[in-house]
């Protein structure tokens, strides 16, 4: 399984792509940000996202796309940015027929590191050890973004069944 | 001059095409809303709206786009959902090249009648006698979609006029 994650934001926007499946070493085929000037037109820094991922999506073929559930109580400076983002790195997968999963900041540490809490720092050092690099994924964004790919890869299957399970009661 | 203005949401997406000049009756030339099932997907929420969002820059080919600008401050609950419907209409806008004006909600309040803290009805009731209309478009989106296009048409001269002091002193 091949999962673009992608860490929203506006300024530094970070994508990783990670391969493999749960309970086997996994490969990082390619991490970075997409970045965009904050005296950009709020629309254009939009669409220098979206051709940005497109160009990700192209070269990388990923299955699904993993991207950070953005919640509006932190950082309301700029929860609005990243809310932005996030919708344009969905509506891309959309578009692509790709499923999109959001994990929350809390899911992405704890299924890491296996603690909610977990530092910045503890995480990228995780995402190392995880994907076998000599040293963890810079800036934090991209390091982010591989982290959402592994807990998407990693939490797989437990939602798909979990899924499955919601589908057959209804 | 002929103005999309954005009411953006994911249940109900408020769209109006305004046609005209300041100083010179406006014309409504079409009005409507994207709705999207609370149930789907997020991402195929978002795809649905790009999709109806380019059919109506197909049909009408505005030369701009009016977006509501979305605060965090207000509506917790929703304002995630509708800060990314906004992005999906700024991203659709930019991707064709038109111009992306945001509005907040007290300047379309003010543009249309006089006064920051009217109230929805009052806002409808003044977009029916500006467009010359028998009664109020409806829902309440499709009217302030509507009260955005005129908005924007009579704050286009004060506002090209400030950009120009602006980008002058930089």
């Amino acid at each position: 399984m091949r999962v673009l994650g992608v860490d929203p934001g506006l300024t530094r926007c970070g994508v990783g792509v990670v391969e493999g499946t749960p309970g086997r070493p996994l490969t990082l085929v390619g991490v970075g940000v997409i970045r965009t000037p904050a005296d950009m037109d709020l629309s254009r820094r939009l669409l220098a996202i979206e051709t940005g991922l497109e160009q990700w999506l192209a070269e990388h073929q990923p299955e699904a796309v993993a991207v950070e559930r953005v919640f509006s109580q932190h950082n309301v400076s700029t929860v609005m940015g990243t809310a932005q983002a996030s919708a344009v790195a969905m509506l891309v997968a959309a578009r692509h027929g790709l499923p999109v999963a959001l994990h929350t900041p809390s899911e992405v540490k704890a299924a890491i590191s296996g603690s909610g809490r977990a530092g910045k720092d503890q995480v990228a050092t995780m995402v190392a050890r995880v994907l076998r690099l000599a040293e963890p994924p810079k800036p934090a964004d991209a390091a982010d973004a591989a982290a959402l790919a592994i807990c998407h890869i990693w939490r797989g299957t437990a939602n798909s069944r979990l899924a499955a399970a919601i589908a057959k009661q209804r």
